[in-house]
């Protein structure tokens, strides 16, 4: 909550100054609607309503210098035929390409990276952008889904289901040669991966995990550990053997269908509101988070206005949250309590 | 979700063969449309809604054969007068006697059983007719209720708050003659029993509890132990001595009425989706469930058909969950990730 | 659930003897329909809506002596401009002097007392009354918000976010003299109050939440302990040097939007009901519960009838079991189970 009191206002400048001076850092938010990664439309409206939630005023409360780089503009291809069951591979190439080069440049000038999708496809420049500034990057997915089909184990031809296997180089043999991808190839190793959140994996996507002794947490996972627990192991999974810099790749989905209506692929028995807050604390206290993806918000899946806004609102929470927001309020600091009986060599108690 | 991708069919088919051959299992589903164990009208379309909410379907993707034996027919009785406050004795009590020997025969034929109710009342003949196959059963009863007044410490006289009465040898000599039972008497032991998501016990039920020694997990008891821990406990007790079948007895009010709200003693503070989910998982995974009863869907109490199909579909998701589906997607197993590139000696990773 | 079978009557005959017994106890239920200590009309119906989603009569199962002294009247103050930002200050002074009054008397007369609010800034008076029987008393504060603000942090001046600075000695410097309190001076010591369900907590409170080292539980630290940890360690800290008595002061908004949305500020990510439940229990269980607050029920901000019952019915809830109702049907004892084949002295089993 905003300081509006007597001598509030005087508070805030000091902690503007003091946040400042802590946090030298700035924020840069990149649009991306983009929808082609599946088939139902909508989710390109995603980085507006998200803005319409408020997402820049509240980053701009915590402090940080917010560059608000509005949307990418994506050009529709006349011409898109399916490769295999492959959909729409040139349109899905052609976006991440741009979205990649944005991405590289935005986190080359030292801001923190936030990608409002957008369907999830949209990682696959996202995270390869972010890797060409930081190449030994790790990535944490929060999503009900693996996203890790290949083109041949997909059940849906949908390129939002397969994004992780662009990225792996543990994939690289098993994935054909895709039009619209020429530009990319992989660059994440599978130990430098952890998922949080899966409950919908298909079969051919637990092949993958399993053989590629990839890190994931399922909904059965937290339900067994606690997310508590789960955030350590997957923290220390990633981090013990160095310190370096985290991508964190959320989709809305994660979340249980009644925090979340509005998207896509809805599955049952996802994360409370508190379980999602929690994983972006811990993320944030690492002090290593460098980009977010905030995808599969999709406005017209909402059943009412109210369902959009309350899934719009969560992604700021999750932004904002991930970016140091705390439920106890410390992502401000004060350094007294002002009082008016007393003289100024009271002030700190 | 079902592969329909490119080489999906291939592996569909070598699926549905190994499945077939780890599991050698079959699945008789069982509706029994009765309502006289309770005052409410309504429960007796259960079988309908569950099985139109895609219950055969669901069960039929997990591999096993699945056989619908279709609804029994219970008869009208004119005549069936209260005994002492017990209502519809000799109703409830016929209608026990047939879903006994049905159960038996289904159960007797190599099935695993899942009954569809109708009231809870009808765990008398579902239990029963268990027993006589497999006499060493234990039973696991999931429900906000202990269903196990006798009709002298009832406050209703409904029949679908007795049934475990019916059941237990400690208690046969508490239990007056009841018009319409003559043909089941006492089989279990209270130590062959264990109580999951109690939350509303009737003081003659809490002193029976008590004084039988019998193992029950309140939700009081969840919140303090856990989900996880509870299982762990429910599952040695019944199992640590000997492995022998288990008997699962699923009343839909276990869940929380914001969950499961087409029911009709419906009790707040109840199993989250993640935790009913949960209990079934950790029963599948014994390997030694033998039967289901799935109790007390009421589509007339469902304030709308949202409602209405929400309940339901949660109990096609209990049964499949009991009987194998996965949150993680290994309910079917894949043996290799197809390569365009490699040649088929390459196909293991 | 109120026993009506053909024994019960006897044996609630027999149970309300037991209980008196044991419990030599009584209830003062009291109103306090004001609302000045915040912006929003409407909680002062709080006392209203409890009352008619049947507090006293569920009391009344709990085998409680319930004496309803109906609500206080509080005078309407013509002239009562700011002092500072601090807003409606004589009139909140006026009434929390009344109720302390009041509560004092109730405490003095033997009472467990249940104030219903009414805004939380009536705890300056239910509190410092029931000090004034009983000095030595420990505060369990169940809230989204701290309500810790003094007229010099408050964000926005409004009384119901600054109870906690008007009672604490620590604090006593840091308050100026505002018209309406010169009744009242500070009584409790920062380490005898304990917080629970904190989630938007100003700057300025966090830095006087850290600095007199109160013990918190922040939404975070349910998620990170469990509300098992939580609720040992907050009565450790209370209880652990000297046993005494408890006043529980329970904002209605500490519970999640979702179960208790009739409320002023709603802040997502709260209390379960389990959760909330639990609390209380514990807090029963201790044998040490003196007074209870339960404010902010405010049935003129729910969406519609449905919103503010369900948020009454909580708070009838979150009473009864602070005052020993259970999940598991023990709050009312039986001694035997009636049986009709035996004898009496078989009625023991």
């Amino acid at each position: 909550m905003a300081l509006r009191g007597p001598l509030s206002r005087l508070l805030r400048t000091q902690l503007r100054h003091t946040s400042q001076q802590s946090r030298h850092q700035s924020v840069a938010v990149l649009g991306a609607p983009f929808s082609k990664g599946q088939k139902r439309g909508g989710v390109e409206h995603g980085p507006k309503v998200i803005r319409d939630a408020g997402l820049i005023e509240r980053l701009s409360t915590l402090d940080y210098s917010v560059h608000d780089f509005g949307d990418l503009s994506f050009h529709h291809l006349e011409q898109d035929e399916p490769y295999m069951d492959v959909k729409f591979p040139r349109s899905v190439g052609a976006a991440n390409k741009k979205l990649s080069s944005a991405v590289s440049r935005a986190v080359g000038a030292g801001h923190t990276l936030v990608m409002l999708g957008g369907d999830h496809s949209l990682a696959i420049g996202s995270v390869s952008g972010h890797a060409q500034q930081c190449p030994d990057l790790c990535v944490i997915w929060v999503d009900a889904h693996a996203d890790i089909n290949t083109p041949m184990t997909s059940p849906s031809g949908n390129l939002h289901g397969q994004p992780v296997a662009f990225m792996l180089k543990e994939l690289q043999d098993k994935m054909p040669d895709i039009p619209g991808f020429s530009w990319t190839k992989p660059f994440l190793s599978s130990r430098d991966l952890v998922y949080v959140g899966l409950r919908d994996v298909d079969p051919g996507e637990h092949h993958i995990l399993k053989n590629l002794g990839i890190q994931y947490f399922t909904m059965r996972d937290i339900d067994r550990l606690g997310i508590q627990r789960v955030m350590e192991v997957a923290l220390d999974h990633l981090l013990a053997r160095k310190q370096r810099p985290i991508h964190l790749s959320f989709d809305i989905d994660a979340f249980d269908p009644s925090l979340a209506p509005a998207t896509g692929t809805p599955v049952n028995g996802g994360l409370t509101y508190r379980e999602g807050i929690y994983v972006t604390e811990e993320i944030h206290n690492t002090g290593l988070l460098s980009a977010i993806d905030l995808v599969e918000v999709n406005p017209i899946l909402g059943a009412n206005q109210e369902a959009v806004e309350a899934t719009a609102s969560l992604a700021v929470d999750v932004i904002a949250s991930s970016l140091g927001q705390t439920r106890e309020g410390a992502h401000t600091s004060i350094h007294s309590i002002p009082a008016e009986k007393t003289d100024t060599e009271q002030l700190c108690l």
